[in-house]
């Protein structure tokens, strides 16, 4: 089943979340159930990018011939990858490589391949990104991937965003917890600036994390690949 | 048993490894048999700093009266903590509280409290710091701590320090690796231009790291707390 692919890139590392600092590929899915606010991809969904659909065979063959033998790690991103029933056998064939897959959503759509991907991250929406979260679905998400390696993750821009996660965490206090800096300038090009931004961003969401006894088990982290290279896409 | 300890501070997080993130306290203790030549806590064994012998049971009051409840993981670093039997005590008291607790040592030399901890992060030293891995002895280490957390960690400089921490991989090809960028300026104060540096040392670290398939599973990872707070001391 065809898969519509926005762009497949790397080697590069893992700038967020679970696998922090991984050696990954990323295969970046087109379209999104959502639409936040402060979306660094909008170009998934908005229609000023456009995807090619392709079978799975040939993302691994485009995989292999890009990152020659110097990974053993696939990231799917979107968008919302859980659209396309397709990853299924990507994912197969990505663990007939030898390779481990990694897969982000926000989780309002389940798709059954979830449960074979070896490090999944749950990242529901706080509210600045406008959205809603459907807590029922949020529920049924953690209990079928209760004996997968799921961890949740939450982008914190202000100290609604944070109670919201707290709350989370609290809903599921057996998860790795991540809490992530937001990035409220996706278009810049000033990268100077948004490091000193971001960085800036991350001292205070480092400052409520540390006031927050609810939070202890939590982990804070920036987001790599933006400290490295700013908004530039394909890296 | 006392412990020479030079601060005790937090909760901040934690910049470095294998729990990258998490909210911890720290304890740092005096000495090392090491004198690595861009050692970052230099204060620690050159004579500029001044230790407090403690005993574990103040260590934990003053852990708790700084802390308060907001946290639930200590970091035990140095110098190099292996040099204090006492530690063993420090780690029981904390364990009690319900507290977690973390130590990264070079591996030179062997405490049977080491096994008692819950994340241990070793980390040989590479040709630029001048000093020598003794294999035999890591290989004890290696075997001893066959089922802890154990991690090992190689800060690199140059590409002398990247090929050793590849045959480092190669050898103890279990243990989960990681990269880490070196600071080679641990005195300045112009923290813009250490950050514009370490971002530039951690993209050329990535380089080395994407361009080599023995390192496929290795994590590579800046020093966040450096990026966050310059080369500030207790935070
Ligand atoms: S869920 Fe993710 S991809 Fe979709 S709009 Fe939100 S941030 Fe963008
Ligand atoms: S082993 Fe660590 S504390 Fe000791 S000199 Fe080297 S860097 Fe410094």
């Amino acid at each position: 089943m065809r898969i519509p692919v926005m762009e497949i890139f790397g080697p590069t590392i893992q700038g967020e979340g679970m696998v922090m600092g991984q050696k990954t590929m990323f295969v970046r899915t087109a379209g999104c159930d959502y639409s936040c606010s402060w979306c660094d991809s909008k170009f998934t969904w908005d229609g000023t990018g456009t995807s090619t659909s392709k079978q799975p065979a040939d993302i691994v063959e485009e995989l292999i011939q890009i990152g020659g033998a110097a990974f053993s790690h696939v990231t799917i991103s979107g968008g919302n990858p859980a659209l396309h029933k397709g990853i299924g056998e990507l994912v197969e064939l990505c663990h007939q490589q030898g390779w481990k897959v990694a897969v982000e959503t926000q989780a309002s759509i389940w798709q059954d391949w979830l449960v074979e991907i070896d490090d999944i991250t749950l990242s529901p929406k706080p509210p600045s990104s406008g959205m809603k979260t459907d807590f029922a679905k949020l529920d049924l998400f953690m209990e079928k991937l209760l004996h997968a390696n799921v961890s949740l993750k939450v982008v914190v821009f202000d100290q609604d965003d944070f109670a919201y996660a707290e709350g989370l965490h609290q809903r599921y206090p057996a998860a790795p917890f991540f809490l992530q800096t937001g990035n409220d300038d996706t278009a810049t090009t000033d990268d100077a600036q948004l490091v000193s931004n971001l960085l800036h961003r991350y001292e205070q969401l480092i400052d409520y994390h540390i006031s927050s006894p609810i939070m202890n088990d939590a982990k804070v982290l920036p987001q790599l690949h933006t400290l490295v290279w700013g908004n530039k896409r394909g890296v």
